[in-house]
């Protein structure tokens, strides 16, 4: 039996119910957002979508101690959609009480599965959360850059006519602020894409700003990115269930610089398995740095705003 | 090669056109949006969310002429999302006008195959759509009472403690203002309705109540119907493609009364194969003849104020 | 977490296996057989199978510990694939023979979830299999006659031009010897077949006649059944993985006749819910009862051969 | 409209007709097999299975004229299973005529789509069957060492605890004889292979050994490969549908050699888009050279067997 939780029923946390349903990925999922008639019609609505399907999702909504025994709980919370990234930044206090409120109200279930978390600043508020449930480091981590690494994926592809299924590697760092493309990981058709590149005269500045673009356009133009959330989340979950041991760019538990950063994470059943090491060069090795140092600032501005 | 139009990217254009994507179900996806930016940033969303599959869309935006070879198109634009069951036919001649300006550029593509409408009011504006775009009337049809047919499944095996896959039967006549329960096709594990309501002394009054509030309280808690409205479509639409020869309750043309109405409808390949006449009481039929003169008063309405 | 095991690697178990793993429905999944290295050569080709999905099905092998904490197992054993619908009633003793020698294996291990049957004949032996583990009755059950009513949905929806989902009820009794086709249970389009074929002048008999050669072809074709027999035993999974309450006919206990015997049973999370009452006409009780009989006597043959 | 044609229903052909059939990927399926009642058999197995699923997909059989508009025919013939590789080449004149009684009546059916060869050897027989039907080349390929690579992948997860999924690379050459593994383009979580085995002191040859094991152990197991085969040939299916310009190692036609062989071939809706240039090193060159060597051998020694 497979049963997960989703915390918050945005557009994202909307989309990812349904996904599930449909895929009839989960046998139980319990729903949770700040505002019943919400919860309750997306159960309503998601349960006339059953007819036809072979596949059949218990869904029950408001009831935190349903969380007790589901394997993942997924944070899709936050005060509200950003229209900008930059917003994203200012909207951190809010989203930090906004998980003071349900870290506590998570943990009274009993629960002692896996959270992933979705919100916004993604690093620094898996560090909170992690914080904040206490729960062992390898069982919480965010969404981190992995939906950017999607996003890098198709860019390339699209500029070099391939499969975005031929292009692998990782945008590192954190996530939204202070990320970076780790082309070093990068390759193309099996080969690095310093070599591809070479014979394209392509140069790694004018992809970088096309990849960035490719996100901001998304959010210009709907108001917010969910489909391709969801399906990410459903990548990692499917690796959680089958303990498939597979590589994603997530933000997990950094020992060395004490906070949550998007990094290369092997992914099993129990959570994290273990961060790969991949080799990068000295400037992704320095903006790797500079992206923890951010997240670090952000952690203590938030501490000495919470202070009194 | 399967190709698939969607003009309207509202909840429900969106949500069909990303359930499209990640069933694989369609090779090419056209997508129309009266806003540019919307219809872009979907389609850059969308192509996102496909890494990881294994199956690939290819997705053109905001071209007409890509129509030309689609097997179906999907009108799924609406003035804007009813917030309320009534305000559904204030909307009508918005809709009218819109469809008007939508239904030329459909056809001048050349596009001959399959066109299902979810513009409400659904009946009166898929008879609006065939007269408009004189397609053959076995290729036009809209989705008409199958969501509602869908909420009453549901609403039933819930009662009944059984799932919704055993329970068949429709709710015809007039898409959301004249629709009525047609409870002498209904049957539960096999059994006539009536046999077996009649042991457990529920009565259909209260059961047609509960059925009319669950789509309510979808509309009233999200503010529109959209994943249900998608599955929905997806089931026609496999009908199609594999020329299932499946019963479907949709707005289907109806030579008596001379308007498209919901009824009993039998849909493969070509589009509508026939109209299963599904032995209505005397009194459903009374409903279902009620539904028609709805239907016609208000296409008749439409066309005196179309007049001048 | 889901986990389910299959005994038997023969035609239907490795194409049971095969689907389970290209659908990605269960995470574990244990596999047993008489040979070694036909499970050994199963696991390395679904292995093999699950590069470009996206899901991952862990595989073990012969190993009746791993049953311990399974959801389903599946009994896909026999001594050989029958020929013909007459050598299953021989190998009867054959059978019961290997059961006798599975089960205490199966409940060594600590398994407490529910075994489906396949083994035939599947009546006689899903009594024998109750018996052999001493689970709950509603935690053990036969394919019985569902595919048998599969077949029968299919070739009445091809006779009539719709499709076998316009089709619904059950063939009922015993599983290929004694089985008989339930048309007082049989809709068309939700009207009673007996409607629609007195409008068609076709006649009971012949339909019944092709219902059963339909069967005998893919036997005779092929040396075996296994395809739809997987996606039979797949919607079983489904509805218990789900809780699904979906009313099927297995082969399942009867405590009037004190046999397992193929009925209209509710399934759900537990296995089996209750027996549903589908008002069986007088004939049609009757062929029930007959079957009953045939069970018990192959049954208390059994017994009598076993005795010293 | 998808439809796809398979020639021969052996446990690859009937493997593949199933996956086809529950994944909904084809609208219509032509069977076509030496044995009428077997194709017979197949396609009463396979409509009994639909019942349940979504999707309903048309079969035909033994039927040439049937893959008139077919937009895929998978050669799936062989005269019979071999047993171990070795036959393989012993069975070379015999498939080699069934190709080319095989070959006329598919092209004087009209086909003018994509000819996937499954009939070993297989870079012999997909070169053959190229000459056989004058079909262009591009739409003429064979599945190759994507088995093999399938294989690889698989067997360097498991030696490195990973996902194969974080495995890219090739097996190229000459199908099942002179293949080899292209070191060079292998990487394992982003890295070159080199790196990391150079970290975990595996030798090559070890793994190479491993992985021809892993599949002779399949083949001596159950006595075929089909399961995997199946997968492998679905994900080429469905990079042609959607014109996926996915890198496949597959048998395309090498202009230089003048013989189809298992190289990175980029796969679209046309076929074969272009081969890859994955800059093998010297040593990989000369394996490459080899594989070409053998297979203008065996076609030479065909032609000096057909001549007279």
């Amino acid at each position: 039996m497979r049963k997960i939780g989703i915390i918050g029923l945005g557009h994202v946390g909307a989309a990812l119910a349904y996904t599930l349903v449909i895929k009839g990925i989960t046998d139980e999922l319990v729903l949770i957002d700040k505002t019943d008639r919400i919860a309750y019609a997306e159960k309503l609505d998601l349960e006339n979508a059953q007819i036809g399907l072979q596949t059949h999702t218990q869904i029950t909504i408001q009831d935190y101690c349903q969380l007790r025994d589901a394997a993942i709980v997924i944070i899709a919370s936050a005060e509200k959609t950003p229209t900008s990234r930059s917003e994203i930044a200012i909207k951190q206090q809010q989203n930090q009480q906004m998980l003071a409120k349900l870290a506590p109200q998570i943990m009274a279930s009993g629960f002692y599965g896996i959270l992933l978390n979705m919100t916004d600043p993604c690093d620094v508020m898996s560090t909170e959360l992690q914080r904040l449930t206490n729960l062992p480091q390898q069982q919480v981590f965010g969404i981190g850059t992995l939906l950017d690494s999607m996003c890098m994926q198709r860019t390339i592809a699209e500029t070099l006519f391939v499969s975005p299924q031929n292009v692998q590697g990782y945008m590192l760092g954190e996530h939204a602020d202070q990320q970076f493309t780790a082309w070093s990981t990068i390759n193309v058709n099996t080969q690095p894409i310093a070599n591809v590149l070479g014979r394209c005269k392509l140069d790694y500045q004018a992809l970088e700003t096309t990849i960035q673009q490719r996100a901001e356009q998304i959010i210009t133009g709907k108001g917010y990115i969910n489909y391709s959330v969801a399906t990410a989340i459903i990548l990692v979950i499917q690796a959680i269930f089958s303990d498939a041991h597979l590589l994603l760019p997530l933000s997990s538990w950094d020992p060395l610089h004490q906070v949550y950063i998007s990094q290369p994470t092997l992914i099993g059943r129990p959570g994290v398995l273990r961060i790969i090491d991949v080799a990068l060069t000295a400037n992704e090795q320095q903006a790797f740095e500079q992206a923890a140092s951010s997240i670090q600032h952000k952690l203590m501005a938030e501490k000495a705003t919470a202070l009194p």
